[in-house]
């Protein structure tokens, strides 16, 4: 089933403890996008200035993705600047340049209307709005956020939750819309304000499904080399929503399967800089994975406890 | 098989966001048999002093725990008073009063020295390696520690992980006895000092069990009500020794469910405050607590990931 990515394409400079790497291809539309040719035919809408390489847009091509929603606008491609310290579980933007991303308006070409699943990735959230407007008959939407729009577009993004079915954030994140510190109470707040399930990201600890009745909780794999965390959470929404649209399925265990596989493909995207380690992984590699982490988390029923 | 443990009995003052206990029963010895007691017979050495009501010490009795290794002497009680703001995630302390503790040296009645199973609570590492000189052919000894020890007492703590099977530690102590941040990384290193196995509890973001050439991931069970983490770590040990100790194996498969049980008694235990929690449960709470973190975790094969 078709896929459709909303989001940013970025030249991202990013420093970590390991290195610096400036003006290299970034954003959430293309990570997500890298990402999803492993699972499904997927269709980008976003914007780029006049500066960004052709290549770079013929490189996501290359994987099978559709990049006819991908317009050219004079001006400078949108650009981010971040580092990150030892603890590499958050980043600390240094500077952000909205440039042709400033006057952005998701217009959807005719064909992309039909998508079953959708991605609305960290956009303003009259922008995903205007995305779910256009499209026909969605099986799922789901949305992210961040920090920046909770704060200053907090009634426009509630009005956003209320047509999405599904929410991606991370704990800080859920805290900051729900006013609640305890995650299992913000998460019920959520879930109160429309969508029918909340996945919270905590970055080495694993993630979070929420729905009105049930929890499921998949941890990260335990890397003893991470490098750039940059797009892990994208690259995390796209395991998920790939493994939907591929099956066409959004139940219980396919959700379950989902929230392992974005975990695969965060735990790729964060072993190497920028899109290089999702670059280089096969089929293969992603299955291997997908099985380390059944040994990583199942156990056998109780035996013998007495009584 | 029987369950030797070592450690303090204490009273605590507890304060939390929640409200104020004083003098109440603590102590590491206390919450691991008071959690042990649902699983195999469960052996007690430790040191009180006169002021210490009586009827604590056979509130454990009647929970089945031996207490002939408890010795009451002259003096005060090994004292806690500590606090946990609304993270509820470490504790503060405010004071520590070692009283009786400080000339504790443990002498395993005869009777004692066939344990099978050793847990070294948080005490002295001489101290924890002098109960290891006294038991005849433990099947598997563990020990816990903290900061005060790993600061003041390193080279003690070395020479203590030889003779241990196991270490169970937090984030931040697996980071300070191996000075790696990456907890991949600090397992390993903890590894190579002595124990077969290492397991890192991480609070609400649950625990990893490390061998040479395995980790198992274990959540928490995402509570919405947390009220005093005191003695989690505790319960934690106990389940997950319990566990071992019921069925005398030491193998993958039954780690796994050490390491689910001791995130089944840790739950329990921050629900209510101090013992409250442990003193209500039944064998048949566990047991359906135990389903639930199947629920929480478990996941189906991937099936129709194509190429």
């Amino acid at each position: 089933m078709s896929l459709l990515v909303v989001g940013s394409i970025a030249l991202d400079s990013v420093e970590t403890p390991f290195g610096l790497k400036e003006d290299v291809l970034g954003g959430s539309a293309t990570y997500f996008a890298t990402s999803a040719s492993f699972f499904t035919p997927t269709q980008m809408v976003a914007v780029v200035g006049d500066d960004l390489p052709q290549s770079y847009l013929e490189s996501l091509k290359a994987r099978g993705v559709d990049i006819d929603g991908v317009t050219r606008e004079k001006g400078r491609t949108f650009r981010w600047k971040g580092c990150y310290g030892y603890q590499l579980n958050e980043a600390e933007t240094l500077d952000t340049q909205l440039n042709v991303f400033q006057s952005f308006s998701p217009r959807l070409p005719e064909k992309y209307r039909d998508a079953r699943f959708v991605f609305l990735g960290n956009i303003h959230p009259e922008l995903q709005s205007q995305v779910v407007d256009q499209v026909k008959a969605p099986r799922l939407v789901a949305a992210d956020t961040m920090n920046y729009w909770i704060n200053s577009s907090r009634p426009t993004l509630l009005k956003t939750l209320k047509r999405v079915n599904l929410l991606f954030v991370n704990d800080a994140e859920a805290r900051q819309i729900s006013g609640e510190h305890n995650i299992v109470r913000a998460a019920r707040a959520i879930l109160a304000m429309g969508p029918q399930r909340v996945v919270v990201k905590r970055g080495e600890y694993g993630a979070l499904l929420f729905e009105r009745d049930h929890v499921f909780a998949c941890p990260a794999l335990p890397l003893a080399d991470v490098f750039d965390p940059t797009g892990a959470g994208d690259a995390f929404a796209d395991g998920f929503m790939g493994t939907l649209a591929t099956s066409d399925r959004v139940d219980g265990e396919m959700l379950r399967r989902a929230m392992v596989m974005g975990s695969v493909m965060a735990a790729f995207t964060v072993e190497k800089f920028s899109l290089e380690r999702l670059h280089e992984v096969s089929r293969t590699d992603i299955r291997t994975r997908f099985s380390e982490f059944k040994r990583l988390t199942h156990f056998e029923d109780l035996g013998s406890l007495e009584g």
